[in-house]
């Protein structure tokens, strides 16, 4: 997501309630970050923020970590954020390559939002789908291995496809065309709505990986 | 398909060199019928025949067995087919709910072209992909299961990924708009054609359930 570079970004990162500086301190232990046994939905790349916010305020019983790589991005969605007082929602400033240096068995579900497609061949292990990062997500979840992933890019939905069944996941629900999908309460990001927009498809899936 | 009953159909199946009628004799041992070692392709409903004629033409080093339970369609390919002389296919008469009755351990790929969508939940049992036609498939294989399917039917192709991956399938290729994948030798089906006609867009994939 490409925004104008925000100058007091730390600033904003380090004081707000909503962001965990010390992350790696609650590996194995995030149910302390919340106080409670919830289930923990983690969204990697969260953006400006809009998918977590609203699932935060819709499932007080569910909590939810946002990670996001990019400092300015992030400054965005904690302004927006701070208007509300949730204590389900956290947010990380964070890349997701290293994601298992700060979770261990805590996570319940993993959301990927309109990730980069990265279509270049040589840029592969970059996808959030490729082996490599199916491989790191593994010790991250609680038990089963739960994947809901939402794009507009055919090519990255075909290879996820390919490289989540080749791993071992099963496909518990698609959709080759969300916003017409029926008895599915789909809650929009940023980028979709710009590509609905633009009349692109989006492409849904939820996959699992039992243990 | 709907075509105009022949009514000299039972006639042409009977007489053509290319049709098997005996079908049940060669259970476990069709090599026999091509009298060679060459792995066997099955299309089921294969309709007026294009595909698998265009596919006997190219690959002689492959044989090639059509399924199609309606005689009359099945007159129109014979009459198309007897245009030419190939060794490596056969036709038969034949509905698709009985295949394991006459194949064991014969078959090493399976085609499932523009197969009737079913979109009713009560029909759900007839679609060529529901759980209980992959389970008759699984005898039929002379070693790993291996699927190709093609279909414009959007609903049928996402019923169908649940279902493989969850019957243990993996995805090995994929395109969900056929028509501008790259690289892919395709060689269309009638419906296809016309299909493509409507601008609909056709969906692929290939998948493996290893032994």
């Amino acid at each position: 997501m490409r925004v104008r570079n925000v100058k007091n970004k730390e600033e904003i990162i380090n004081n707000s309630l909503y962001t965990i500086i010390n992350h790696s301190e609650y590996k194995g232990n995030w149910k302390k970050v919340f106080n409670n046994n919830n289930p923990i939905y983690l969204e990697i790349g969260m953006g400006k923020g809009t998918f977590i916010l609203e699932n935060a305020k819709l499932n007080p019983n569910i909590n939810y970590i946002g990670i996001e790589k990019n400092g300015s991005v992030l400054s965005y969605a904690i302004k927006k954020i701070e208007e509300y007082q949730l204590n389900n929602l956290k947010l990380i400033c964070f890349d997701a390559n290293r994601i298992d240096e700060i979770f261990d068995k805590d996570i319940d579900l993993l959301y990927l939002n309109f990730s980069d497609p990265w279509p270049k061949n040589r840029h592969e292990k970059r996808r959030l789908t490729s082996p490599a990062f199916l491989k790191k997500y593994d010790s991250i979840f609680k038990k089963d291995r739960m994947i809901e992933m939402k794009t507009d890019n055919q090519g990255l939905f075909e290879y996820s496809l390919i490289t989540l069944t080749n791993n071992n996941y099963k496909i518990l629900d698609i959709s080759l065309d969300l916003t017409n999908k029926i008895d599915f309460e789909n809650i929009r990001t940023e980028y979709e709505e710009k590509y609905i927009l633009k009349n692109n498809r989006i492409y849904y899936l939820k996959a699992i990986k039992t243990c």
